[in-house]
């Protein structure tokens, strides 16, 4: 016998790639173009370093109140974790605990089916229609839990919170997780719900809207109950997920409320320009309300472009995957680098047509 | 069916008390009495904080590559996570994966056993001797794996390289982890096994010797076989755990290797003079290479004393467990700090034994 062969062997998520050259474009990962809340610099100049000797508040208190102020939550309904990827692990492992499949959509985020493999968690996928919507009937199955993002990612499709709550009301004997990372780009959150359903989970991060993917900051909202028992789960696994400074630097974005306003704004205009834009070059897209466009060319495959662009320094996000394989994620970026997309994309399209 | 049949339930680990005023005396917890190294308050000062907008490195190369120069090893036989629990806990999930029981001493970190009910990996706790020493041979039967600390916690016990290697060359065929979360106060690595041993990881952590128990960051060094696999299960969890400041600060700390030096150096005489102090008390204790002392008094019950400091804000930690119910184990302070210690219990013994 080897020491192999008790070693739990798993296919790992690959995350988009993030090249370490600078003066790239880079619209494929989704971040945010602009920079973190100002009071973020301030606050590691006069951070008392001295602090870092002691281990982490391990209740996460200076972040958990103020998201739930934010939220106008008991700070008992908070949880956070290391990204939303972290938070959502933690749940899977804590609430996706049956011998019945959990059900997600087959086109949605990359990381659900390694999260069950790894946990050894039962699945089946609910095909999303030809338009990239969910079918709510698919959802009225025995079932061991529900997950799946609002908007969707990496389609940006949103489905409207009536439908949702149809699906919970439908499935109050599970765990049902919205994840919410792609809501601040104009979309609804669920998070009204809570209060209705204790077993609803609402899962959004500080990645996107909040621009700092570089800080790893995730979190969920739901019933008490709910939250303790991912807070016992996540107290079994690591009792100080969050560093001191992550929580002091996270704290100080959330108080930041004008300039959180001020970003996802600006970013929901280019991405309403970008829309214009890409229909002129002939791409095609459901309507979009997160911070990315899932775009297909009329006549040129994804595969070509992507790889186009990619020799040009711009990156976006491609996936040869059954069903998306002729589509490219293109992440919503600054203005003047949406323009250099357009402009080589005009270029390329028209040359590419002349021949 | 209510959606809690499912959850997974689980009895959290209680870490240390880690109480919010400030003028307390803690010695509860083995943090590190003095400050980080002086380089970080001056990285954080300049800290580019645009960069926190995007993704971390998966690879967190900053740091892997710094502490891989630090112990002359390759880029790839180093892991970083969230802190050595997190290392641990990755560890757990990725090789404690048979049907046999995992094997580790019945006084040692309280955390093994909370992993193990957590992913449902069978054990068997093997008991110390008398003076808290492991019997090798307790470790030469059919296993699923083997962990220890070394020194161990909380007794502070080192056990010598050549029964570590017997048991390890005994166990060829599971993972066998050292944990050396408290081997830098003179304590000597079993580092320069892992070149002869593929099956063995080797755990450290920046919480103790390199005093930023707030960062949260700990590693494993081990075989590249053993590495990678530990890499895929963590890019199956969270692909960036660690995030930008973090490794930033992180590969800091390593590059100052004076300050490391002499901080543990401090700490380590401070130790020694210790042990004269408590002896003198009346108290008995076995050696310690940590930076911690595990003593018992030989009249005061241990609960007693605990509550007693308390009430005088000074916090050493007290576990109400079989076999170690009459011990406290204290940290080692500052010079100042062990020296406040004992006054009051100079005092606290003598009006009690005067009674």
């Amino acid at each position: 016998m080897s020491w192999e062969d008790h070693v739990r062997k798993v296919i790992p998520y690959v995350p988009g790639e993030q090249p370490k050259k600078k003066d790239i474009i880079k619209l494929n990962t989704n971040e945010c173009p602009y920079p973190p809340a100002p009071g973020v610099k301030k606050l590691l100049e006069q951070y008392d370093v001295e602090a870092l000797r002691r281990y982490p508040d391990p209740q996460a208190s200076v972040l958990t109140d103020c998201l739930a102020e934010y939220y106008h939550l008991d700070p008992d309904q908070v949880f956070v974790g290391v990204g939303s990827d972290d938070v959502l692990a933690m749940a899977f492992l804590t609430f996706f605990n049956s011998d019945r499949p959990i059900l997600f959509p087959d086109i949605t985020y990359s990381f659900y089916d390694v999260w069950a493999d790894l946990f050894r968690i039962p699945y089946e996928c609910q095909p999303l229609t030809e338009d990239y919507r969910i079918c709510p009937e698919d959802y009225k199955k025995p079932n061991g839990g529900i997950i799946f993002p609002n908007p969707n990612a990496p389609t940006g499709v949103e489905e409207d919170l009536s439908m949702i709550e149809d699906v919970i009301a439908a499935n109050q004997d599970v765990v049902c997780i919205i994840d919410e990372a792609y809501v601040d780009f104009g979309g609804k959150s669920c998070l009204e719900l809570i209060n209705r359903y204790e077993n609803l989970l609402v899962v959004q991060t500080f990645s996107k809207s909040r621009a700092m993917a570089g800080l790893r900051v995730g979190y969920a909202m739901g019933s008490k109950k709910l939250i303790k028992y991912l807070q016992d789960v996540k107290f079994s696994f690591n009792s100080y997920t969050m560093n001191s400074l992550t929580l002091a630097v996270g704290a100080e974005a959330v108080r930041d409320d004008a300039y959180f306003r001020e970003i996802t704004g600006r970013i929901i205009r280019t991405r309403e320009r970008s829309k214009n834009e890409l229909a002129e070059l002939g791409f095609t897209f459901e309507d979009s309300k997160s911070n990315f466009i899932f775009a297909s060319h009329k006549t040129i495959p994804a595969k070509e472009l992507f790889e186009a662009l990619k020799a040009q320094d711009i990156y976006v996000r491609y996936w040869n995957k059954p069903r998306i394989s002729n589509h490219l994620r293109i992440s919503i970026g600054t203005d003047e680098e949406m323009d250099a997309l357009f402009v080589f994309l005009r270029k390329y399209i028209k040359e590419r047509e002349e021949k």
